[in-house]
């Protein structure tokens, strides 16, 4: 059975946010269970953690032998081990990946930006001033966001995990009323959310974080 | 015959460090021709090229019908293509994809930051003030890279895609003496730079900009 790693506890603002919430929604998809190993923060500095992932970030996924970090890689390989969440077909595929790739490279960034102004240098003078650049760049993704969504119900062909990583991305932007001017994009996003596979994830996800203390 | 898309031409800072050098190494590497198609700024920001890409960037790849665009889901697919720039066997080629998602999820967006700061906000006070914490963060991925690359020579076995994307993403710090403070991370862009295809690639998009008037 495959196992994935994240953190014991997160500060409360992260519950239902951290990226482990990516691998579970695409394991829920496809069908395949696992087991969680629980990494307390400072575990994660650690040299033994580092050798793993040389970042101290979640997730990692170990799957028969294999160890894989990165939450695009990790459901790259998922996607290789199950059709729904990523076609055989070439053409398909290739598409897919094009989105995966857009999602965490020219999306994600812009996004994370923000929260980071938000949430991590809310009490310095400069980050009120940097805000409007970054939400400008932020608005023109959505914006082109919902421009290719005119007409699909998902980012490319059917859902993927390319849709997996978008919603995931699209969520970093919660309380800041921006999906929320572009109608395509909020429907999108409703509708990735809908999906029975998120709610088991996000609920396994809650249900740890409110079952431990708040400090690992 | 492959065909590549990239700005016809680009304010003097850029050359050299626009984004289809990727994918010109990466062709480079897997002896590959390929044909240009060259695009004004203006072009990129058309519907009829936003249906080909979305975010009105290049670079894109033509390939027997295929059209793909974000330069990692382009060298993904080049390395499928060719052994030498990802490894067929299963294990080998997680840890390269691995290595590509973190390049562009977990590096690459640290040192935009800093180059956006000095290039895009340099004249607005805000930035000084929020650039030490974005070189704190900046530099901890290089402390984690430098430390990773202790007994390695490329990021996951051999030379493969993921290390024409880290150099890349290295070189944005190109002129602010960061890289330059890890000894063995100065080293592996080095020697990542050292290769032929590289300086082919390099030399190939360096002319393009020399002999085009600089607007387009």
């Amino acid at each position: 059975m495959m196992t994935l790693t994240t953190f014991r506890s997160v500060p409360p603002f992260a519950a239902g946010y951290v990226r482990d919430l990516r691998v579970r929604w695409a394991l829920e998809e496809a069908g395949l269970p696992y087991t969680l190993r629980l990494l307390a923060f400072e575990e994660a500095a650690t040299p033994a953690f580092r050798k793993e992932q040389p970042f101290s970030q979640i997730p990692v996924l170990q799957d028969d032998g294999l160890t894989l970090f990165e939450s695009g890689a990790i459901l790259l390989h998922l996607g290789e081990r199950c059709p729904a969440l990523l076609p055989a077909d070439a053409e398909a595929r290739a598409q897919v990946t094009v989105w995966m790739f857009a999602a965490l490279n020219s999306v994600e960034p812009y996004f994370a930006e923000l929260v980071s102004l938000a949430l991590f240098h809310a009490d310095e003078a400069w980050a009120a001033a940097a805000r409007p650049s970054a939400e400008a760049m932020a608005l023109k993704r959505l914006r082109d966001l919902d421009d290719w969504l005119e007409g699909r119900d998902w980012l490319a062909g059917e859902f993927s995990v390319a849709d997996i990583l978008m919603c995931t991305v699209l969520r970093l932007l919660d309380g800041m009323e921006l999906v929320e001017r572009f109608d395509r994009l909020a429907a999108y996003r409703a509708r990735c959310m809908a999906r029975p596979a998120f709610d088991e994830a996000l609920g396994d996800q809650l249900a740890l974080y409110r079952q431990l203390p708040a400090v690992a």
